[in-house]
C-alpha cells in the first residue's frame, strides 16, 4: 500500500487536523465530539444544515462546511458511519432555533444512525428534519434492494439546500427543496480501479487491465457489470443513457452535469470526459446549462468516474449559482 | 493503460474542449492557433500575462487563465512544449498594449521555445518580458546542470503576477515581482508511482511496492534517490527539511505553503500531509499563514506530492489574497 498515512488508526483525525489547519477561516475540528464545524456563524439565524457519513469520500462531507452549505459535518471512519452521538453533536451544533436539517446518503448504516439520533433529538427543543440521497441509477428502483445509493446528487442537495437556507428559507422549505434535488438527479459511475482501504492495505477487489466496471458505489463495492475499457466518448454515451433514460428529463430540459473523479483520476481524464458527456447529454436533446468537474464524492484512491445530472428551474438554478466558502467549493463571495 | 480517452493523438485537443465547454463564462478555445484565453477581456488595459508549457501538468497552465492570473495559455502536446508559433499567438491576444510577461518553467524546450517566440515578437510593437521559474531543489544550484526545474512556484507566480497586473502595476514592476516570487520559493516532490503517458501505454518506470522517489519531475522524470516509504510525518520531515534549508527564510518568517498532489493522489491524504507539513515547518520556526492544498502542478495520473513554500511579506500576501476567478483558483469574487 502507497499512500501518504502515519497508521491505520489516525487516518481520518490526521486528516482532519489537518484540513482545519488548512482552512482555519472556514472551519474547526472539534476532536472530543468529531465534528468538523463552521468557524464563524452565519450573521443571523437560518435553518442548520447537517452532512455525515463514512471517510475516505473526501471532501464529502467535510469539504462541504462553510458559507452557502453545511453548518456542520459528522465524519466516521474509513467507510463507516459516524455514531449516533457524533451526529447529535453536530446537529446541536448546526441548531440556531429553526430546526436543522440532515443530509442522509443512502447507505444503511448511515441511514439507521442518523435515525437513531433523531430519536435522541426528539426529547431536544431542536425541530430536525431529514432527507435521504439516492441517486444511484446503476440500482434498481424496485424494492427488492436496500436502494439507490446517494452519490453526487449529494453535492447538489446540500449546496442548494445550503444557498436557501443561508436566504432565511424555513425547514420545511429546505427540505422540500432539498426533495426535488434529489428527485431530478441521477447517477452512473465507472471504475477503472479498485480502491485500496488504509486498514486493509491491498485493492478490495481485483480488475482486468482491459476491463471497466459499471455502477460501482464509493466504499469499494464492486459495480454491476465488466465490460471492456472502451474510448471516453463510448463510456460517455454509456454513463450519459443510463442517466438520461432513467431520469428522463423532458427534450430541451435544462441540465446542471456534475462530473466527479473518484479519488484517483486527474483533471485531464475529467474535463476530457466531461466534454464528451456534455455532447452526449446535447446529442439527445438537453441543454447542458451549468458543469461542476472535479472528485467531490470519491472512494479513496480508486480510479474512475461519475456523471450526476440534475434537471434544473430558475430556482434551483439560482440557488446553485448563489455565493459559498467552503473548503472544496467556492464561488460568488 | 487505464485511462478516459479516445486516442493518444487527440488527448491534448480533447480535453481543451472540455475545458473549454464547462467554462464557458471564464475560457474560449481557439483551436486553429491553439491558445487557451480569457473569455472577457479585463475592463481596461494591463499588463498581459501568458503561461505555456507541455500538458500532462493540468491544471497548470490551462486552469489559471482568466481574471486575476493569466490571460492566455499556450499548451504543448504531452510533456511537450508549445511551439513558437504558438506562443507568439498567445501573446498577441493577452497584449492590451501595455506589454506581455512570458511565465515559463525552466525546462529546456519550453526556455528555447519562449525565446525563438520572443525574437518572432521583437519586430512588433509589443513589449515582451520573460521570468524563469526553477524553484525545484531536488537539483543543484551549481551550474553543472541545466538548473531547477520550474514546479508549484508557478502557481504562486502566475496568482501573484496576475494580481499586480490586474491593480495596474507596470511591465518592469510585473516582472521583479514574479522575480521575487521565484527567489523566495522553493519545492520538493515525492513520487509514489510512475505515471503512464497516453501514447506510451505504460508507466514511465517502475517503483518498488516499498519505496518513494524523492525528487521527482512533472515529465515522468524519475527521482534523485528512491528511499523505503516512510510514516506521512517522516515524509513531510524530509520535504519540509529539503526546501527550508535551502531557501533558509529568517526565524518566525511568514510562509505560504502549496501542498500539491501529482494528479494520482487523493484529497484524504493531500490534507493529510499538509498537516504534518505544517507541523514541520512550525516546528522549525516559521509561521504557516497560507495553504493551498490540491492537484495544481500535475504529472497525468501520478501519485506523489510536493510542497512549495513561499517566504511572504505584505505585498505578496495582500496580491495572493487577491480576488481570482479561473478554472482551477477561485475566490474573492
Amino acid at each position: 500500500m502507497k499512500k501518504f498515512m502515519n497508521q491505520p488508526a489516525t487516518v481520518v483525525d490526521d486528516y482532519l487536523r489537518g484540513l482545519a489547519g488548512a482552512h482555519r477561516s472556514i472551519v474547526e475540528w472539534d476532536s472530543e465530539n468529531r465534528v468538523l464545524q463552521r468557524r464563524d456563524g452565519p450573521s443571523k439565524a437560518k435553518v442548520g444544515l447537517v452532512g455525515g457519513g463514512g471517510s475516505g469520500c473526501e471532501p464529502t462531507h467535510t469539504g462541504f462546511v462553510g458559507y452557502g452549505m453545511l453548518d456542520a459535518a459528522a465524519p466516521g471512519q474509513i467507510f463507516t458511519s459516524p455514531g449516533p452521538n457524533q451526529i447529535v453533536a453536530a446537529t446541536r451544533r448546526a441548531n440556531q432555533g429553526k430546526g436543522v436539517l440532515h443530509v442522509i446518503k443512502n447507505f444503511t448504516g448511515e441511514v439507521m444512525n442518523f435515525g437513531m439520533a433523531e430519536e435522541i433529538l426528539y426529547f431536544e427543543d431542536i425541530d430536525v428534519a431529514q432527507v435521504i440521497v439516492n441517486d444511484d441509477v446503476s440500482i434498481p428502483d424496485d424494492g427488492e434492494t436496500a436502494g439507490r445509493r446517494g452519490l453526487g446528487a449529494t453535492v447538489f442537495v446540500e449546496k442548494i439546500a445550503g444557498a436557501a437556507a443561508e436566504q432565511g428559507y424555513d425547514l420545511a422549505s429546505v427540505k422540500a427543496l432539498a426533495e426535488r434535488v434529489i428527485a431530478r438527479s441521477g447517477t452512473f459511475s465507472v471504475g477503472l480501479s479498485s480502491c485500496t482501504s488504509p486498514a486493509r492495505g491491498k485493492p478490495v477487489y481485483e480488475l482486468g487491465d482491459a476491463e471497466m466496471d459499471l455502477g460501482i458505489g464509493i466504499s469499494g463495492e464492486p459495480g454491476r457489470e465488466r465490460v471492456p475499457l472502451g474510448t471516453a466518448q463510448e463510456t460517455a454515451d454509456i454513463m450519459a443513457n443510463e442517466v438520461l433514460s432513467d431520469l428522463a428529463p423532458p427534450q430541451g430540459a435544462e441540465l446542471l452535469m456534475l462530473v466527479n473523479g473518484m479519488g484517483g483520476t486527474p483533471h485531464q481524464e475529467l474535463y476530457l470526459l466531461a466534454g464528451e458527456l456534455a455532447e452526449a447529454a446535447i446529442s439527445r436533446g438537453f441543454s447542458v446549462e451549468r458543469q461542476l468537474v472535479g472528485s467531490f464524492v470519491t472512494s479513496l484512491d480508486q480510479a474512475g468516474a461519475a456523471v450526476t445530472f440534475l434537471q434544473l428551474d430558475d430556482e434551483l438554478k439560482r440557488l446553485w449559482d448563489a455565493p459559498v466558502e467552503t473548503v472544496a467549493l467556492r464561488w460568488g463571495r
